[in-house]
């Protein structure tokens, strides 16, 4: 075997584990699957990764990654920043039920990838506090309390997505559904973040 | 058996109905669990609901039903009618629960209840339009987007609990925790809804 199909068994363990965790959750997923998805060998997975746990781990790890390219120095881009975290929700619809997963399933547990993602999730608290600093962003908010809620007002999209479709009576993922969601939770945003 | 002994039963089967399907979802649970919860025999299941979907309809319904008494004819109130709905929810974290379960089990099939929540979140649309016409609340909203926006940053506290958690340092349920979000909660809804 060349390093090139090793690599390429790797992404294609990794994807298929993605699907896999995606539909079933974490402790509903089967490693028998996730091989027989990625046509390789069950104990190939054990080889590269370790075990469910480090595989999972490192699944959401790369999503994960993707994601946390979205930032802005420019306070007046916060609420397109925002937008760009709906286009990456909409474009991972994946993602939200990993994460909805998650919420069942490590309940109170420590999280995979935990202190990374802290550290991400701080440095955007940081990013709104420097804001608030310069004035650009209404001081009055509790700069945690806001990132929760601007990413609540995203995620519900596409974690309730029931709710979604009974209040808007659109199916949610239809582009035009995306579109006019979009735009509403960037309006919405900047309301949010604007000095009053 | 006198009659209220039959309606006693009922409840304890509904309440350990409710348990059951917030712990493992509508897929994953098992009406011999519930029967055994509720220290009933399991064909009361059969007799007095039908199945188990038309026993998860129930569940749920009577739940709705609670929440749906939140309401408000006071434009200046509906902020705190936000607060209201938050308090039910903390009241409630199997709520949230069994919605993710719902999302993740009725993925684009028709949800227990369907017409009955239609109607139930079609008021609150209806609400916030006549507030706009009165002036009291930005016409430059969409009602419909605007009511998930406000459904989404609540429920986010309870439906990614992890992330709460993350970004607040904090146990997302602990009183103070609840307290401090509340207040957010409120004060953006207020900022939200503001006319510009």
């Amino acid at each position: 075997m060349t390093p090139t199909a090793v690599v390429s068994t790797k992404d294609r363990l990794l994807e298929a584990a993605f699907e896999e965790f995606s539909r079933n959750g974490f402790a509903g997923a089967r490693v028998d699957e996730i091989a027989a998805r990625a046509g390789a060998n069950k104990a190939l997975i054990y080889q590269y990764f370790g075990d469910k746990e480090a595989l999972f781990q490192l699944v959401l790890e790369r999503k994960m990654q993707e994601l946390a390219r979205i930032a802005t120095d420019d306070p007046d881009r916060l609420h397109e920043a925002v937008g760009e975290f709906f286009d990456f929700h909409a474009a991972n619809p994946d993602l939200s039920r990993l994460m909805l997963w998650e919420a069942l399933d490590f309940r109170g547990k420590a999280l995979p990838n935990e202190s990374e993602r802290k550290k991400h999730l701080a440095e955007h608290v940081a990013e709104i506090e420097r804001f608030q600093k310069q004035g650009k962003v209404d001081p009055g908010l509790d700069a945690r309390q806001t990132l929760v809620t601007l990413i609540g007002m995203v995620h519900v999209w596409f974690s309730l997505p029931q709710v979604a479709r009974m209040v808007a009576g659109t199916d949610p993922h239809s582009a035009e559904s995306l579109r006019k969601r979009r735009a509403h939770v960037v309006d919405v945003a900047r309301k949010i973040l604007e000095v009053r």
